[in-house]
């Protein structure tokens, strides 16, 4: 690591060379657009993972902070996001922690163990792993997500407990509760959600109307949950809501977070990183989804290992500024591209207007009330809802379908770790089940041509002498025995056989296990007087084959061409 | 189930119908010579699994009966087994068992849930499971397994305690109490060892020079365990040695087996079961690995599922005659194969013979001295030693290499049942690795032909308005952001691109990941005017992409093959 050069592992070193005033004025108007949509999400998604309201600002002025130095992308928004705020939850209520002090410790240790990780496995150049997460896999996940995190804020919506560890017994504890509900708080809360909603849906076209031009009446239309957080906090105060039973954020510390310090008891350690793991996947594969779909719309390029590197900084940093594991949020990324953010400067002046708001406007935020930030978290996480993965998976392959199944009933009855773990495992059985029993064709020589093709589709030349079997799958462990069986069914059915030629253009691999099988069907052919002979091997495929016990006992012989093997043997 | 024929899952009354007199006199001959194999093996085995030694018969007769009505394999030889009666030693020391009454009924709860599980996995059909551990790691598992019990034998060699959950371990144990070895005994099982040696390496020579035809010869020099039983048994009881100290067999009952109850209690077939699982998985393996290779050598057939029905009910019903678990040993069923056993009756005869030796000789076996059946154990399983499969292996490929590596030593640090876990898991995550990085080659055609080959191997006709690219692997989630970046570095690598061509002969599979992945290429490349297209796209695949949004927005078209693309593009 030492012999790297700075650059290399500090991005900020290239584009802070090049910066610009225009990069200035772009990356400041971004600031405010992003800054102002994430204030009143960073505060409910603190409340999400169960942290004080001020542990999501603090968070989100780290994470942007140090991600603006270390990072690889231009426009990802580091901070609190919806599912490591579920997540974290999830792991915390897991320990017997007693008091709320505790409690925010442990998710300081939560945010410095992913830290750790992900900055180890940048050192590693692990990058790489997050392919192994099927896309259909994520977007379940992340629907299931929404769904828990949504049964989540219904205790604040409703001003009601709701306990539960599973998506149903949350929801039968809710209907269970109803009857207590608090009916200002929900007049409140239905109230803000149809602001919120009606915000989304109408005020871009609204400003439109009143002459401002589409990407200023966008990112003004971004204002609506901070709109409702004045409007809400005004009412809040002039009405003293607190005393009709709504309750507010109340007492936040004022000023900038100080240095905290993660509870490193060994005992925590342990019984969080199990936790910690899932956590750095997750918060990996959402931040690098994020920015590869934003690097490709712009022509840049990101690096997974320079990622890793900058969300493990960001979370490490976090936790020792009294915030919660952070992660590149995915409607605030795409916010700050639209709105023109041009450096991950955008990131560090948004980070400049959040702590302006620490400094000087914790009495206001004294008066919100909660169930306003719930109503913004409700917003924010419906956008996440996406059903169509079923019908889509469905068309497209079983496999993929039950991949996703597995991952939405487990996320919702277990959690989201053993969620999406078990949609990984099921996509890996499901992959491992199809290439056991491969596409296997019989071919024939279409007439004129020396196109060889499956008898069963086409009318083709054959001779009885020869057997051609096309092999549409890598040669290895799962698929041996299955190839093995069909090959002697299939020379048991055709007395007069003198030849078997397999076609290997679609073979890609020939682990040990098939290297064994192969030398066994050649001796048991050759025992019976037929040649076994190989056509169209690809070179790497030929130099793992060269020199191995199985090719110098080869039978038969090995052809550029299945025409060149379908000649030469017919004359045989 | 219940509409099947009784033929299809009691194979027995398919060959018991044509039984004929030389079929009676083929099977009798292999009877004999299997008995006279087993019956020391099964009293060494089990004192390895740390049962009674009568279990080891016991379990003989019974999985030998049953597999002959419902094994499918003509020559499998089932009962006792060397890396089967470890695996039961090391699930029955885990748990907190006082006595040594308490330990058979425990070992006769693991054959019976064993026995339920196969049977299960026979219903359901997942006969295929087997083939998804790897021929290696198997070779690996077995030599480690028969390090282990060689290990386990020390003990009655030397006749000291030798304790300790690994290799290591009991070497240690073994080194440390190497001073109190008893030197008669040592020195009668050296002897012994020395004498089984000798036999096996020139008895049939020695009866082939008297006169023996060559077949006799064979089966005739299997007689050297039971030979130096019998020996031994008359020196034991000639010298009185129990009284120098070394130590017999002692009591055996007298009779047939009674009929026994396994523990059925609910903390025992719970702490069990996870034991029974990898025993049933190497079971199943083992047998059908012998089963299937004698068959192939007879142009039979074998069928897995209905192994697992035969396995499976040799075991259930082993476990209610006070045996322990069984499976198809490998040297066992080859002396039954070569001895030339016609039908699987000869398992039944070889079980009458063992079952005249418990009701007539147990008076007998009272002096035959433990350490003479260590030795049978330690010969028998040296010949499970390979470790060829490392060279073999390091040659053929470093994830095959990998794979044995980490198998063997699992197994001897840790244990069986987690060294065949961990060689499986190793062997996935190779493949996963591998096929997520992908061979991808850049082709041109070669001149004058209509082939298209690596540009980096061939002097090949291009084009620079055009890319095409071979992928040597299916699109599926490990490898499409791979895919992607690739693609995208090639592209941003050639200025003046008008297409790219994605050659497809070795497309086995795309999924839904892959889809969209290939929906984002498409939409990323026609924003840059560059064209998307396909050639020698598979039927199976074909059938795939039709009617997905991927192929109605495709900006390119579809070749059939690659020569007909080069040729429509480069006039473009």
């Amino acid at each position: 690591m030492a012999s790297r050069p700075a650059i290399d592992w500090l991005p900020a070193l290239v584009w802070a060379r090049h910066y610009r005033l225009k990069d200035l004025r772009n990356d400041a108007i971004a600031a405010i657009v992003v800054a102002v949509m994430l204030i009143p999400q960073a505060l409910g998604l603190a409340l999400v993972a169960g942290v004080p309201a001020q542990a999501g600002l603090y968070a989100a002025m780290s994470g942007l902070t140090i991600y603006a130095l270390f990072g690889s992308s231009r426009c990802l928004s580091v901070g609190p996001v919806a599912v490591l705020s579920l997540m974290t939850a999830a792991a915390l209520s897991r320990l017997p922690l007693g008091t709320s002090a505790e409690y925010a410790a442990a998710a300081l240790t939560l945010s410095f163990i992913t830290g750790a990780i992900l900055l180890l496995a940048g050192f590693f150049r692990l990058g790489f792993v997050a392919n192994f997460i099927p896309r259909p896999v994520l977007v379940a996940f992340v629907t299931a997500s929404a769904i828990l995190i949504a049964l989540s804020q219904m205790d604040l919506l409703f001003n009601v407990p709701v306990s539960g560890s599973n998506a149903l017994a949350m929801f039968a504890s809710l209907i269970a509760n109803l009857t207590g509900a608090h009916l200002p708080t929900l007049a409140l809360g239905l109230t803000a959600i149809a602001f919120l909603v009606i915000c989304k849906l109408r005020l871009a076209r609204l400003f439109l109307r009143m002459g401002f031009r589409r990407g200023a009446a966008r990112s003004l239309s971004r204002a609506g949950p901070i709109a409702l957080a004045a409007l809400a906090i005004l009412l809040s105060w002039q009405f003293n809501l607190e005393e009709v039973g709504v309750e507010v954020l109340g007492e936040i510390p004022s000023g900038l977070p100080a240095f905290t310090l993660p509870d490193f008891s060994p005992a925590l350690l342990g019984s969080l990183f199990l936790s910690a793991l899932p956590l750095a996947v997750v918060c990996y594969v959402e931040s690098i989804s994020v920015a590869q779909a934003l690097a490709v719309r712009r022509r840049q390029t990101i690096s997974p290992n320079q990622e890793l590197t900058g969300l493990g900084a960001a979370n490490l940093v976090t936790s020792f500024s009294g915030g919660m594991p952070v992660a590149g949020g995915f409607s605030r990324s795409l916010v700050n591209f639209e709105a023109g953010a041009a450096t991950p400067a955008a990131g560090f002046y948004a980070a400049v207007i959040i702590a302006l708001v620490v400094l000087f406007l914790t009495p206001v935020l004294y008066w919100l009330p909660r169930v306003c930030l719930a109503a913004v978290i409700l917003v924010a996480v419906y956008a996440l809802l996406d059903f169509s993965i079923f019908a889509k998976s469905w068309r497209h392959s079983r496999s993929d379908f039950f991949a996703v199944a597995i991952t939405l009933i487990v996320t919702l009855t277990v959690g989201a770790e053993a969620g999406i773990g078990a949609g990984v495992l099921t996509a890996v059985l499901m992959h491992l089940y199809k290439t056991s029993r491969p596409h296997v064709a019989i071919v024939g020589r279409v007439p004129g041509t020396e196109h060889f093709r499956n008898v069963r589709h086409y009318q083709v030349e054959t001779s009885d002498k020869i057997l051609s079997v096309r092999i549409d799958e890598a040669l290895y462990f799962p698929n041996t025995r299955y190839l093995e069986s069909l090959l002697f069914r299939l020379v048991a059915e055709r007395p007069g056989l003198k030849h078997v030629v397999l076609m290997c253009p679609a073979v890609n691999d020939i682990d040990l296990s098939a290297l064994e099988t192969l030398e066994n069907i050649n001796d048991v052919l050759a025992d019976s007087g037929i040649s076994l002979h190989l056509s169209e091997v690809k070179v790497p495929i030929m130099n793992i084959l060269k020199g191995t016990r199985f090719f110098t006992r080869l039978s038969g012989r090995t052809y550029l061409s299945q025409n060149q093997a379908f000649e030469d043997l017919r004359g045989d």
